[in-house]
């Protein structure tokens, strides 16, 4: 094996996002043990500090040692029990993997499936629930792999139809969107460390009311997963600080510095920068004739989804943008594979300079396939 | 939130080692994403490093995207399906851990329970299994909890004859021990980064025979973590590069520079590195009086555990350690809460400085409590 230099891309896909200088020092600083109490007293500022980017000051809040999508697994696994009804409105491609975590759950699973590309109707959900008792709605805040934004506000009186909880995917919208976890009445969202934070991976940031974790102390079968067990993990992350697993001190410390950055902007004037610069970002590509998947009033400020031109070739010019100019942008998944482009501004990333450098690149990439044939 | 600068400590405990410097660089390079073709390339390599620390040239290895705690609950809830039977041999915090997994993933669980501090007889395996056919037989090689290391060689046979795939826990053994994955007939073991490798934790290295994968895709019912589903992981790791969870990169390429250290040295070297270390505190350790608890042919040359003297507080030692001179070891674990004290070298930190620093600090810190009361 000869030693690895990566390549200095700039991130401008769905994520990661491009990690921030202080945040990658604190990374290499040196390792601590997991029960380090200089250690443990960061990580007590790392979940006030999550507390207030989720705007949950009476949540309990952690950070899970594995990647976003365990955070699904997590909230998923906890909250609902073999059997029990689970109401998702899905309308791209994690939607469609939260059914699918809540069907490996052993749920009963309606799914209210709507256009990719469009944010859900509320009443196409309630609808579909027919006013039958479910234990769970979830769905997505800010949808990966379309660009939407969802407005989770309508579904807490849903969900209290319903006598359900409410869980959100908040994976691409932490700190890069307007985001009230206990103002709308979330029971438990979950995200990632590597998109609006501008950390790097392998941390999943969780989020519960009370009342969630009144739900999941009242189950009758136990959780089976002993790594993502939540009892566990809060007796190490605040009770009895007993050993359960090696949690990396170099990612807390990651973490933290990442949240310390987000704080010290402040979150509105964060969502602020992300809505100005997705702004420069859709008007630019109005003005060269490129057409957006989504309307505006539904659009993710952290991820535009440009619509990939007649005749040009998708992947020719990802790879022309990454072998040229060190830089990543992402295609489409499942059913818009090779017919959009997904360009995310996002966390350290969302700037003016990146706004128009993506699309200054982009363009010079279709044009030349345009030349070229 | 104040940035957090965290003290220099150093890494004699049961883990985390000491992360190489060059890893600690390796780690900080900018990020990459999870999908990036050179990223991919070194993933590849990656595999091929672990295929030759594990010594499995034929095996399936990849690392998970979580610490080695999460290597058990992978390889246990993949090999085994609700109600088939499992025999366990544990005497130990690690062996016990085990045990509790496999009865989370519903297996019908047989537990040889053997003295903390010594290896396991297989015979007392062989006899508690009583003939009876077994899915899986589950062993630690090297039982962090008591620092014995288990002669892993005897049990191949014992589980043909009940039918059963062997499985190993290398989490303090991998690059510290002598580990055979072929040559001993293992299906399936997993480790750490943050031990032997001398990586920072966050990534579970694992590795399953031909035989082990053969056995989980006969499986009758599906495995219900998405997180830790190999059909994906491999997907991801070597199969269509489908997206399946965000890697860390910056993890990844310490990993790989982690690997790359361990080849560079060689195994045998590094082994007999870890021995000749183990070796210097052993003896010092008696010269001084200190007793082991581990008989000489049993210790596990990663980690010893020393018996704490009469009359000597174990915790207010290792606080006058960590708080006088930034040095960690670890205290026990269950039983042998306040018992013993455990010293690892492992790593970067097999050192016969660090054997000599960490005995000469312990014997301070003992010396000053017996000389205050």
């Amino acid at each position: 094996m000869l030693p690895a230099l990566p390549p200095d891309r700039l991130l401008l896909g769905p994520g990661p996002s491009p990690t921030a200088p202080s945040v990658l020092l604190a990374l290499a600083r040196p390792t601590l043990g997991h029960l380090d109490p200089w250690l443990l007293a960061r990580m007590d500022e790392l979940r006030a500090g999550l507390r207030e980017v989720f705007r949950a000051p009476n949540g309990t809040a952690l950070a899970l040692s594995s990647t976003g999508t365990s955070g699904i697994e997590h909230v998923v696994f906890h909250l609902v029990e073999p059997g029990e009804r689970v109401l998702i409105g899905s309308s791209g491609y994690f939607g469609a993997r939260l059914a699918e975590i809540a069907r490996r759950a052993g749920a009963d699973v309606i799914v209210v499936e709507g256009a990719w590309g469009r944010a859900l109707d509320p009443d196409a959900l309630r609808k579909a629930a027919a006013g039958k008792r479910c234990k769970l709605v979830a769905l997505v805040h800010g949808e990966t792999s379309t660009g939407v934004l969802q407005d989770p506000r309508p579904y807490r009186a849903l969900a209290d139809e319903l006598g359900a909880l409410l869980a959100l995917d908040c994976v691409t919208t932490l700190g890069t969107a307007p985001l009230e976890f206990e103002a709308w009445g979330l029971d438990a969202a979950w995200s990632c460390s590597q998109k609006g934070l501008a950390c790097v991976s392998g941390l999943a940031p969780v989020c519960f009311s009370a009342r969630a974790l009144q739900a999941i102390r009242a189950r009758r079968t136990p959780v089976a997963s002993f790594y993502f067990d939540l009892a566990l993990l809060l007796d190490y992350w605040g009770g009895a600080r007993g050993y359960h697993h090696t949690a990396s001190s170099n990612l807390l410390i990651a973490l933290h510095e990442a949240l310390r950055l987000v704080l010290e902007e402040g979150l509105p004037a964060r969502w602020q920068r992300h809505e100005r610069n997705a702004r420069v970002l859709w008007s630019g590509a109005a003005e060269r004739g490129l057409e957006l998947l989504v309307p505006e009033a539904e659009r993710l400020p952290a991820l535009t989804t440009l619509k990939v031109p007649a005749g040009v070739d998708d992947a020719r010019a990802r790879k022309m943008l990454l072998e040229r100019y060190d830089l990543e942008i992402g295609g489409g998944l499942g059913p818009l594979k090779g017919q959009v482009w997904r360009i995310g501004l996002m966390g350290h990333g969302s700037s003016e300079r990146n706004a128009r450098l993506a699309l200054g690149a982009l363009c010079t990439a279709i044009d030349e396939q345009r030349r070229r044939g």
